[in-house]
C-alpha cells in the first residue's frame, strides 16, 4: 500500500488551495467526514480556497446553497469556479442572438441563458425554430429523454453547422458505493462519433478551469503557481489538469481512486501527485 | 462527377454476388426501383447471391419475408448472412449456461435464445439474477428505456467481468431523406469509452462476415475468392471489409454514399472500390 | 496469485491446438524450456496443431527454420500461418500490376514478391516510378531509415490513393526482459493518424488470421471450432482474437503476461480466456 | 467558391491581433508577400500583436531573429509566445532537479535549459544516469536518430514513471508546396499509443497557448476578449483555439486551408471561423 501524509502538512505548505467538489468535500452520501474541520481552519489561517468543479448542473449561488446544506456555510458563490461558468463565458462570447439548443434541466438552462439569448431544449426545436438555432449546449444528462433527444440533437447538428458546448467532460460519476452514472461528457463522446465532429468541452483537465480560478485569485493577492495547491479525487482531470497548469497536486482517497489502486493507476497512467493524502481532513 | 459503369457489365464477370441490404437493395422508402430485375436476371443466369447486412434486429426469416413483402419473392432465409448469426453462433460455442442479458426487443433477442440459453433485458436484471449472467449481448437500438437502461448496462458490466456482445457495427442509420438514428452499435462504443473495455464485435467490415458468406458458398459450389463481387452503398463497411477479404467491389450511389460525394470520400478515406455504378439495377 | 491449471489436462480435451509463437514457443532467449516436450507429446498423440503468428518478416519455410534451429525439428512450414502470408494472399486477388512499394527488410519482401508484381522499397520510390506504384506494404520495423522512408511514405500516400497493407498489428514486441522495440504495427498507426485513413490491417485478434487456420485444418479433417484450442501469452491478441471466432482459448505467463498481473488486466480489459496455465509445456 | 472579406476592414475592428506563423506570416518559401505591409500598417495604427506558435525548435529570441531576417524588422521576441514557452515554464514549476532528457536539437534543448534542471539528449541517457532523469520532454523531429531514439524513449517511459512534455502538438508540417514532414506531436501520439499513456501536451488549440498571450497583453493595457482577433490557417489549431478561449477568428489561406476546400472542412469539422479572408495582407 503507498504512503500517505498529513494533509495538513501539506496544506501549510500553500497560501491558495483549490478543491474539487465531488469525491472530495463530499459524495453521494453527502459530506466527507471531517472537511467542515478543513474549511475551519482555513478560514482561521485566512488562506484563500476556491471550488474548481466539472459541474454544469447548477448555478454558482446554488452549487454554494448545496454546501450550506451539508454544513459548510462559509463557502461562498464567489469561492467556486463552474465548467458551466466557462460555458456562459463562451456563448456571452462568441454567440450574439438566436437561439441556444439544450440538452439537460431546465434549471441548468436558466443559468446559461442571457439578456440576448434565448434557450430552447433540444425537444423544443423544430422547423420552425431549427434555423434560428445558432448554439448547442450540452449541460446535464438529466432533464431529456435520452432516446427522442439525443437522435434530435444527432439531426440538428446534421442540418446545423453551429459550435457545440460540453459543459461537463466527464465521463461517468458515481451514484453510489458500488454504482456510476454516465454523464452528460459519455453521452457527448458519442455524439461526437457518430458525427465525427469536435465539440468545444468545457472542464478539468483543460488549463482554462485553472486559469478561471488563477485569475479570481490574481485580482486579491500577488500570487505565482508556485502558491497554489490542487486537491482531487481523479488522477485524469484534477491532477492531470493541475500538474499541467503547472500546480503542485494533491490525491486524496476519497473518491475516484481507492487506496488499494491507486499504485497501479499512477504506474498505469503516468500522472503523478506531488502528494497523497488519505482525505483532505485537516485533524488537529 | 466521378465516371460510373453499368452494373450489368460488371455483374456478368462474376459468378456469386454478395449485396448489402440497406441503401443497395431496399432503403427506408421500401425496394430500390428496379431491383426486382436484379434478382430476376441472377436467378435467370444461374448466378449465386447472398444478402450480408449488419443486422441483429431480426431472425434470416423475418429479414427474408421483409424481402418477400417489398417484392423481392426468390430470396430465402438461407440467401441471407447477419451479424446477428454470427452473434448467435458465437453464444453457442462460448456461453454454455445461465442468462444471456440483452438490450433490443423482444424479437430480436428470440433468435438468439437457445436450448441452453436464457435470455433477459437488462431491464429484468437485479441482485437476484446478477451472478448467473454470463453474457450481454447488444441488438438493437429499440425496445428498451435507454436512461435506464443504458445507465444499468454499465454497472453490470461493472459487476460482471463477462463478455459483450455487440451484434451490429454500424453507429448510425438512415430513417429518412435527411434524418438518422443512432444505432446500437453506437451506443456500445459509448458503453466502451465508459468502461475502458473493448467489446466483441460482429458486422462488416469484419471479415468473419465474409467468411461465414463464403463458407456457405463454398459448401454448394467450388469456387475463389476472384469470382465473388461484394456489392454496397457505404465505404467503411462493404467495401472495406470486401476488399480485405480480397474481393472484387462495387460501390453504388442509392445509400449512404452520395455520387456528388463520392470523389471526395475515397480520396479522404483511401478506400477505393474496384467499380462504381449508379444502382445495381440490371437493366437489360 | 491466479490459480492455474495443468497444461497437458487442458489439450488432451481437444483435437487441434493452435499456438501462438512468441512468447508461448519461444522467446527472446530461444525456446521455452519444455517445449520440446510438448511437441513430442502431441506428435505422439497425433493432434494436429498450427502457428498462428504476427510476423511477415519472413516466409513460412524461414519461420519453420527458425523452429528447426531451436529444437523442434518437427514443425514443418505447412503448420504455419503468418500474418505475412495474409498480406501476400491480398496483394495476389487485388493488386494485378505495377510496384508494391515497402517498408520492411528486402527478405521480408521477398516473399510477397509474385510473377506480375515487382516489389520497391520505399526509400527508391522517385518521380520516375510513383506513378506505377499500386500498393503500400507495411512488414518489418528494420531493414529502411526510419526518418527518411516514413516521411517518404506519408507523402506517397499523399500523392497516390493506393491500398495501404500492414503485415503485422503488433504495436511493439519484447526484446529482452525487460525493453521492448516499436514494431510495424505501431509505426503503421502514427501514419494513420497523420493521414487521417485507415490502413488494411494483417494480424490476431482479426479473424481472417484464424480462418485461414481453421481452412486449413478442415481440408484434413472435419472438425468444429469446439475441437480447437488457442494457446497464447496476449490477452489482445490471442485469447481476444480466439475468442471472437469461437474458439477455446488458454493464457499462459511466458510471454507478455506476467502471472502477478494477470488477474488486473483479465478485469481491466474483459477478456477472459477460456483457461489459464503457467506454461504450455506438457510435463508427464 | 467560399465568399471572402477584406482583411483590413476585418483588422479594423479590433485592438489587438494575435497571428500563427507558418502559413500566415511566412511558409516554406519565406515571408508571405505583403505581409511587411501589414505590421507596417499595425504599428501605424499602434495595434498589438502577437505571435502565438506552435514551436519549440527555438527560442523566442531566435524566432524574432527569423522574422528579421524575411524582412519583418519590427518583430521582437516580446511579441512571441511559443509552445516551447510553454513547456519551459512547466518544468520551471514542476521539475526540481536532475536530468531532463530530450528528442529535439541541442539548440532546443539550450532554450529549456535551467539553472538547476540539466538537460540530455536521450541518446546519452544509459544506466548511469537513468535514475536521474526526471522528464522528458519532445521538442523537434531533427537533431536524433528516429530508429534508436524513440526506441530509446518508449524503455525510458517503461522504466521510469516521469512526466512526459510534448513541446508541439502539430502532427506534421509543411515541407513545398505537395510534401509535409511529420512533426514531433507525431511520433509522441505514436509513443502514446505503445505505451498507453497520456502526455503533457502543450500548443494550440489548447487554451494555455491563448492564455499566456492574453496575461501578457493585460499586462500593457486594459482589455477584454471582445478586442482580440485571431489570424491562422488551420482549422482544427488557430481556429479552434481561438473560438474556445472567446476569440473572434479569421481564417485565412496562405498555408493548411485551401481557398478550394474551405467550404467543405468548415462543415465536416464544424469549426467555423468569424471571418474568411484570402491574406491576412493589409492592401491599402
Amino acid at each position: 500500500m503507498i504512503q500517505t501524509q498529513n494533509f495538513k502538512d501539506v496544506v501549510d505548505q500553500y497560501k491558495v488551495i483549490f478543491f474539487d467538489a465531488f469525491g472530495v468535500i463530499k459524495n453521494y452520501r453527502g459530506l466527507v467526514p471531517g472537511m467542515d474541520k478543513t474549511f475551519a481552519y482555513l478560514d482561521s489561517q485566512k488562506k484563500k480556497y476556491y471550488i474548481v468543479t466539472n459541474d454544469a448542473s447548477r448555478s454558482p449561488i446554488q452549487l454554494a446553497d448545496s454546501f450550506h446544506k451539508i454544513g459548510l456555510p462559509t463557502i461562498k458563490y464567489g469561492h467556486i469556479i463552474s465548467s458551466g461558468m466557462l460555458a456562459k463565458e463562451y456563448l456571452d462570447l462568441k454567440v450574439h442572438d438566436g437561439i441556444v439548443a439544450y440538452l439537460g434541466t431546465s434549471n441548468s438552462a436558466h443559468y446559461i441563458e442571457t439578456s440576448g439569448l434565448h434557450t430552447l431544449p433540444v425537444s423544443m426545436i423544430d422547423d420552425s425554430n431549427i434555423d434560428q438555432v445558432n448554439a448547442l449546449v450540452l449541460l446535464d444528462d438529466e432533464g431529456f429523454n435520452w432516446f427522442h433527444d439525443l437522435n434530435k440533437a444527432v439531426n440538428l447538428l446534421r442540418r446545423r453547422n453551429i459550435p457545440t458546448i460540453v459543459a461537463n467532460t466527464d465521463l461517468a460519476y458515481p451514484l453510489s458505493v458500488n454504482d456510476v452514472s454516465i454523464a452528460i461528457g459519455g453521452l457527448a463522446t458519442m455524439l461526437e462519433n457518430i458525427l465525427g465532429k469536435k465539440f468545444i468541452r468545457f472542464g478539468k483537465p483543460d488549463s482554462q478551469m485553472f486559469m478561471f480560478a488563477y485569475d479570481l485569485v490574481r485580482e486579491k493577492m500577488p500570487i505565482g503557481k508556485k502558491d497554489i495547491l490542487m486537491v482531487g479525487d481523479t488522477l485524469h482531470t484534477d491532477i492531470l489538469g493541475g500538474n499541467k497548469f503547472g500546480l503542485d497536486t494533491v490525491l486524496v482517497f476519497t473518491g475516484n481512486t481507492l487506496a488499494a489502486d491507486a499504485e497501479t493507476r499512477i504506474t498505469a497512467t503516468g500522472i503523478v501527485p506531488t502528494y497523497i493524502c488519505d482525505t483532505a481532513v485537516v485533524d488537529e
